[in-house]
């Protein structure tokens, strides 16, 4: 009877944990994670400090009860310090401090990632806030209820900073959102970023891109955020979030190789160079479909598919992970963005010759009721005509997020732009247009693209 | 010079004459119709008569002057009575009843379809109306301005019989829908279609399902609907909605070769038997991608699709119709229902094994406010896995008909069932879940189907 342990809670965890209940019902399956807080919805914790969900309860995607229902054991409050591959045994220590050893044939590391503490000083300051874990929110939490602060500073300007800025507004916080690059949400075009911060702004935010922080200091009760060039704000909380890094420190014990940003090195598989040892989520690299290489680019979606597969792989299976497109969304106040597949730097440095055009329409019909404009950018390869990818920005009603993701199927069969055409599409006037606006999108390109290699023809 | 003429001003034939635009300039395009409204949006129609779109005008894609500056010329209220395919020459009567006769080196037939007028006594009553070109939404709406009905009864339970109910339900007539069928919407699954009636129900219409119209009789200033089994009722206005058929007489006078249901016989570049006479739209019948065979299935966007080949071949291009999966959607009230593919009798007579899993979940995820319970419908093959169609019902803000997209792709690209999981697809609190609701059924259809291999493997 195999004995499979898995480290780490989140999404990566239990996506391998279900798999393996699912596959190989005669294994056993247990779960070792440090904080008491099993398959939580982290994506969630900005709905939670703006008071949407209003029980942090409600963020799980499964309970306790449910979790074990399935037959998979819990070890909550254990905090694995120590493999050894040889013995196959993990060392862990409990709440209480006493040290035990789990036995296992098949280890599934799924630690996550930290959020990244850049080198500011006074980072360390009371009322400076991360948020990654369930235990990071309820200190926000906390401060929220029994400080009730009126204005706040949020460091960093991605998916996370851009949705607490989005949360703390909602709780009538006074946000200043700063930003080291010279616009937010660099995952996406740069006007689309400015088509986010000018959201921001109509929804009251003080927004400063191109600032690097560099000192937070105690001001009586408030923290001072000074930065460079020229930026200095006073604010009685501050958020950090500027990215994360994979938590790998456990996974060295082991003697598993790191790689990209010092993430865990695995094969398609999810197995790492170690022997019976996977490793799923936010602690590893990942592989890029389009790219063909490794990244590192933590996402819950990729962390569940990674999970699956490490189960899967974990009992027997033979599947590997087909690879991520980088496909996003975020919504930020009445706005959404979404992006799948290269933007056209990424598709530059990967060696194509990216064409980017870009294309502006309507959700659905203009003639029915509620339209909301919605901007597509497509990029694609000028020599193969190849989709490499698409970004979208709209109202959040404008349902681009599964729009998005009709351009991400497109991109994982290597569809032409132009072939985007062909696919049969759903319409009604109150949904969509006969093309739908990703064809209309991609027409357009492919127009672009006949009309530069007609200049082309013209010149010679 | 090449000559192109088309007939027919809708969809199809403005699609084509648009791409014979892009793809040969110096082509003279030139489109013929009957009535005096090119390129109108007939699918929003029932929308104009709700009042939901203020002024008809603006249900044209594009307005006259649009389409001139694209350089396409247009002959409107010329009746095509003719053609002779050996002088390349179409007869036409105009507005004045004068008979002209126009050259061409290709023509295009868009000449769409008829509403289908069934075997009902007394039919062609004043106050019986169809519903299929604006000619007939301002006969509808002359009526409803001069004689304030105040009920209605609706024949036909499919998409325009519905749109129309909810339509004439937001005029505050009383209507009372008759389907002839055990369920309205027979293009998806009973139990949608039960939902759908409940929407119905709920919005104060009377439903009457099972029941085959004989007679529409006049009594004083009503009319009486009479039908079996039992059904008798009387309304101020009656609306016939039970399908279309080809608009293929002009075809006829060209020896062209009709298949099902009397639909022009085209091949995937949708040429005619005839040389130099392509067809699209809803007078041809249509390649269906999965079937590998044509079916008789007029739907707008199939009629872009197939208009946009036929103008592309007709200029020396070579591209073919790919062919339709059946993609449809509607909304009707707060409701949206959209599909793809093949139902499961519909899989089984094509050969298929089909299995058939339905799965409920949130459009996003619950905790974040305003989710929509959804249903999922996946139809696969027991042998070979392949995804073979998907059904999905919720809110119409639910993001289903672009879910539905999501399979359609899949759908077009073979994918089995199973590798819906490798998608990368979006994810974000308020707009899905980390593993879309697609992706939930798609497994959920792989552990029935799991679940029933095993449990043949232990009758064995």
């Amino acid at each position: 009877m195999t004995q499979v342990l898995i480290i780490g809670g989140s999404d990566a965890g239990i996506s391998a944990a279900l798999r393996i209940r699912e596959m190989a019902p005669d294994a056993t399956v247990t779960v070792m994670l440090a904080d008491d807080y099993p398959n939580f919805s982290i994506c969630g914790l900005p709905f939670y400090l703006s008071g949407e969900v209003n029980d942090w309860r409600n963020l799980a995607h499964r309970t306790k009860e449910d979790i074990l229902c399935e037959g998979i054991q819990l070890l909550t409050q254990h905090h694995a310090t120590a493999i050894d591959s040889a013995q196959k045994l993990v060392t862990a220590i409990d709440s209480k401090g006493e040290t035990i050893q789990v036995p296992y044939d098949r280890l599934i590391l799924g630690t996550g990632a930290t959020s990244r503490h850049p080198r500011i000083d006074g980072i360390d300051l009371p009322g400076v806030y991360f948020l990654r874990w369930m235990g990071d929110s309820f200190k926000i939490h906390e401060h929220l209820i029994t400080r009730n602060p009126t204005s706040a500073v949020v460091i960093g300007g991605g998916y996370i900073g851009l949705e607490m800025a989005d949360a703390l507004t909602i709780k009538g916080i006074k946000v200043t959102l700063v930003e080291h690059s010279p616009r937010v949400l660099k995952t996406v075009h740069d006007s689309f970023g400015e088509r986010v911060e000018d959201e921001l702004k109509q929804h009251g935010l003080n927004v400063f891109t191109g600032i690097g922080v560099e000192q937070i200091e105690q001001v009586g009760d408030q923290l001072r955020v000074v930065g460079s060039p020229n930026f200095s704000t006073k604010a009685d909380l501050v958020l950090v979030a500027v990215g994360a890094i994979p938590a790998t420190e456990l996974a060295e014990t082991a003697g598993i190789t790191l790689g990209i940003g010092r993430a865990v090195e695995v094969n398609q598989r999810m197995e790492t160079n170690v022997p019976d040892i996977y490793a799923a989520g936010d602690c590893v690299h990942t592989w890029h479909q389009l790219l063909q290489k490794p990244v590192y680019l933590p996402l819950g979606t990729t962390a569940h598919k990674q999970g699956r597969v490490a189960g899967e792989n974990a009992v027997g299976g033979q599947r590997d992970y087909q690879g991520t497109l980088g496909t996003q969304a975020v919504k930020v106040f009445e706005l959404a963005v979404a992006r799948t597949g290269l933007r056209e730097a990424e598709a530059k440095d990967a060696g194509y010759e990216p064409l980017t055009a870009a294309f502006e329409t309507w959700d659905h019909k203009v003639y029915y009721p509620g339209a909301h404009p919605i901007q597509i950018r497509i990029t694609g390869d000028r020599n193969t005509k190849l989709l490499l990818g698409a970004q979208i920005i709209s109202h959040y009603q404008g349902a681009i997020a599964k729009r998005v993701d009709i351009f991400a199927s497109a991109i994982f069969h290597r569809m032409t732009v132009d072939q985007i055409s062909d696919l049969d599409l759903s319409y009604t006037p109150p949904l969509s247009s006969p093309w739908d606006p990703v064809q209309m999108a991609t027409q357009a390109w492919c127009k672009e693209a006949a009309r530069l290699e007609q200049s082309a023809v013209s010149v010679v």
